[in-house]
């Protein structure tokens, strides 16, 4: 035997001896036994549709072949074969499986090399831009194979087009990790999510493990198998999980946090030890939801704010430098810090009417501040956010502070002594980590504590599709975590009244932003 | 909980805890726990198919159910979920997949008791009455599928028809067991079987396991899983595995035997701690291939002969008391050591055509003998062997006693330190064993020692239905025989040229025949 195998890779390379009068065990036992010497396990099964071709595949190889495999809690499955020699990779496809976005990146099984990447609008946005409603269409008749095939079908054309862009065939495709939250793995799985948003919040299953793709309609290999992650409950899916791999904070001896926000906070704090989770409403307001014109990130939408103090001017970057056509999560908690550290608005986030001069009018009653004019503007018309808008943000701040104090004080530690803050997802690479402090809506750490991870659902879905040894991490993971049910109770609202305050009613927790408001409100 | 299981049954009744707050592991997870518990196993995993179902049918019952359950090498399978409470039977069919005939037994996997019986000729009689012309047939185009089809429809059929009589939904049946030889299990599976008769000789698969019955195209419950017996190799079958289940041979303190006759005669020797099996040829003659009015039991057909030692008078008996129109292999043997025994013909198995009288004449230019005069055959033409029919079984008979010889010494014993002789098969439970020790095809060992099986194998996919514990013991028995190949030696040669005398040149082997022959030949 001169195959050398990557250690943890999902394909395996096997030479096996030729049968003879005195070693005639069958076809499917000879390979068995040769994998279960080489992955050194005692557990591994060969998927009966391979049985067929077996025999015939084995001897055109001359017992040479690469075998890809998968896994789940009992052990190990063969479930395709290839001849050894072939020239063509063998695929994986990472799928982050978002509510309003879907990402898909093609990657080399044999290398673990990233042949392409691309993304589409998750189609079942035209049924429900949110979980909610898509899981109340699921209620009605045929709602639930309706948007199961919505994205079965989106993957499908996306997963050719990827696979086209890099002249590989579909049937190369042996293997596909999915990591999405609690209700997309249902709906992608086509699992009634009914009972996910009804109490006591019942998922059909934790860990779905390896599934055919031919079961769910996927048209690649016809052998393909699906990994899907697992998740903790309704609220705790295996997007979140993949982010906890993929940020490596589970094998760390120090202890740090993991923070994905969306119109949920999700919060990971622990070290390769213990990890505690939960999850809390931070507000849609970071999500661009709420805000008369507030927006997800895209062209023309406005990312970055800052204001010089000395003229009250506002300096707008927009993404892409399009004309400004509204505001997203990011630049919203921009025009706030920066709002605040020029004085334009006080410590309960009230605009300052004497300070914003012109920019201030009132509409329906309620204040609004004109951050671009309609001359200035993509539409032509004024884009303006209101102190309600503001209130709500302040809110969704001090939402976030809270759970972050709140699970941190459940193990007795300060925020002060996290070794590393991971933000993960594309909305939290685009905060600007000074302005979230300077709002009090993230800890006063140095900046450098602060690590986006950009798509970090994604970011583990890769990995496990690179190696097999995630899969006893994820176990672990999943295991590790306790899971913190937030309780609304007089010590949580004590310490979200607290934290409604910019930056908080505590200044000494944010003594970076106490040295800059000195220097502004002078 | 109140619930009691049947220790080993297949079916497994659970009583879950409601899920709550505190207590919110998904559906699945909570079947598998508790499974887990009950089997005191850690390998449990739910079939994919299951879990869009699973939400609504627990909530419906209340959180109690029926599991029916099956097991692979890596651990047990949750595949059929029903109402705790279901009037309904949960049903299981236990298959003989014989070459010839096919034995379908319904059992209810509850109680474990036999609800019905039924067989069929074996479809795949219109492609070739033996393996060897059906393999060669599933060379060509679509010959695999065309004998795959025949047996699989054939199955349904019959399943079908055997429900119906008692009056269970095919929906109802839940499990199926299959013991067939290499080649039938190959077949019925769709299994190429090309290289079962090539050397050296080698399966596709030697334990196929649990296979979904949808996956075979057969149209029980859409979840209904199948066992198939396992082999050794290609010519030691998962029939003969099942006979040595059922004849518990494996779990016995002293060393037996079992035999079954057929074309092949399969011989399996050992005790709870070893077991040694061979198959060798025993020559077509047993299974009434050979001899011109030879066939297989049936009415009609003569299963047993006596000869009136004094008047040389025949009695003849048939199946059913039919008028005579052939012989099987019980009734040749029979016949043979009544010719023996009276004189008609001498130890090397010729015919003594002076005291035969009349019932010899030459055809061809070779002896026959007349056994049922034309005016009282079925077919009004004379039945008749030929000294060349009984040269044929002189062969077999010696050939099967150097098999018992050889595999008996190979490790130190005789014949007679044998403490149970099981003959299975449905043509064993026809010889006689007073017979077949007089022409010494058996050895001289006390009538009682003698244990015919009956239809073993289905016995043995009896018991794998009942009780999951049968998976224990087939692996145990699978992994304790050692195959002995039979090399045609000089030792070999010896023996059969020994054996090839009525009942043998050694005389002081078979002391009971010596007896008679003594005082008949007087």
């Amino acid at each position: 035997m001169t195959i050398e195998n990557k250690s943890g890779c999902w394909v395996q390379a096997v030479d096996l001896r030729y049968p003879s009068l005195k070693d005639n065990t069958a076809d499917a036992d000879r390979l068995i036994e040769a994998l279960k010497k080489q992955l050194d396990t005692d557990k591994v099964e060969i998927d009966f549709c391979l049985l067929r071709r077996l025999p015939d595949l084995l001897r055109n190889w001359k017992y040479r072949l690469r075998c890809i495999l998968s896994k789940n809690r009992k052990g190990w499955i063969l479930t395709s074969i290839t001849k050894l020699q072939d020239a063509d990779s063998i695929g994986g496809v990472a799928v982050d499986l978002g509510t309003s976005r879907v990402v898909l990146r093609l990657v080399d099984l044999l290398t673990g090399r990233i042949l392409a990447e691309s993304s589409f609008d998750n189609p079942q946005i035209s049924i429900g831009p949110d979980i909610l409603s898509r899981i109340h269409f699921a209620d009605m008749d045929g709602g639930l194979e309706k948007l199961n095939s919505l994205i079965i079908d989106g993957l499908n054309k996306n997963i050719a087009l990827l696979c086209n862009s890099c002249k590989l065939k579909l049937a190369n495709i042996h293997l596909i990790s999915v990591a999405g939250n609690t209700a997309m793995t249902h709906l992608f799985l086509k699992l009634n999510p009914h009972w996910l948003i009804r109490e006591p919040y019942i998922p059909v299953v934790n860990r779905p493990g390896f599934v055919k793709a031919k079961e769910l309609g996927i048209t690649v290999n016809s052998q393909a198998m699906v990994f899907v992650f697992p998740n903790i409950g309704s609220y705790f899916g295996g997007d979140l999980i993949a982010g906890i791999l993929f940020s490596g904070l589970n094998e760390a001896e120090d202890t740090s946090v993991l923070v994905d926000v969306g119109t949920n906070a999700e919060v990971v704090l622990g070290n390769r030890n213990w990890l505690i989770a939960c999850a809390g409403a931070a507000g849609p307001a970071l999500e661009g939801g709420v805000t008369r014109m507030g927006m997800m990130a895209g062209p023309g939408v406005i990312d970055k704010v800052s204001i010089d103090p000395a003229t009250y001017n506002f300096n707008i970057h927009t993404i892409d430098n399009m004309p400004p056509k509204g505001i997203c999560g990011s630049g919203l908690i921009d025009l706030a810090a920066q709002l605040f550290l020029a004085g334009l608005m006080d410590i309960r986030g009230k605009l300052i009417s004497s300070r914003c001069g012109g920019r201030i009018f009132k509409k329906d009653g309620i204040d609004h501040l004109l951050v671009v004019s309609a001359k200035e503007s993509a539409d032509k018309t004024d884009l303006a956010i209101s102190q309600a808008d503001i209130d709500s943000l302040i809110r969704s701040k001090a939402a976030m502070y809270t759970i972050l104090e709140t699970i941190t004080s459940s193990v007795g530690m300060l925020l002060n002594d996290l070794s590393t803050f991971y933000v993960a997802g594309t909305f939290g690479s685009f905060i600007n980590p000074r302005s979230a402090i300077s709002i009090g809506m993230m800890p006063d750490l140095p900046t450098e504590t602060y690590k986006t991870l950009g798509n970090s659902s994604l970011g583990g879905a890769t990995m496990a599709i690179r190696s097999s040894k995630c899969m006893d991490d994820i176990d672990k993971i999943r295991e590790h975590i306790t899971y913190l049910e937030l309780n609304v109770n007089q010590d949580f609202m004590n310490r979200f009244s607290a934290a409604k305050f910019l930056p908080h009613t505590n200044l000494s927790l944010f003594p970076s932003v106490k040295t800059i408001r000195a220097v502004t409100s002078q």
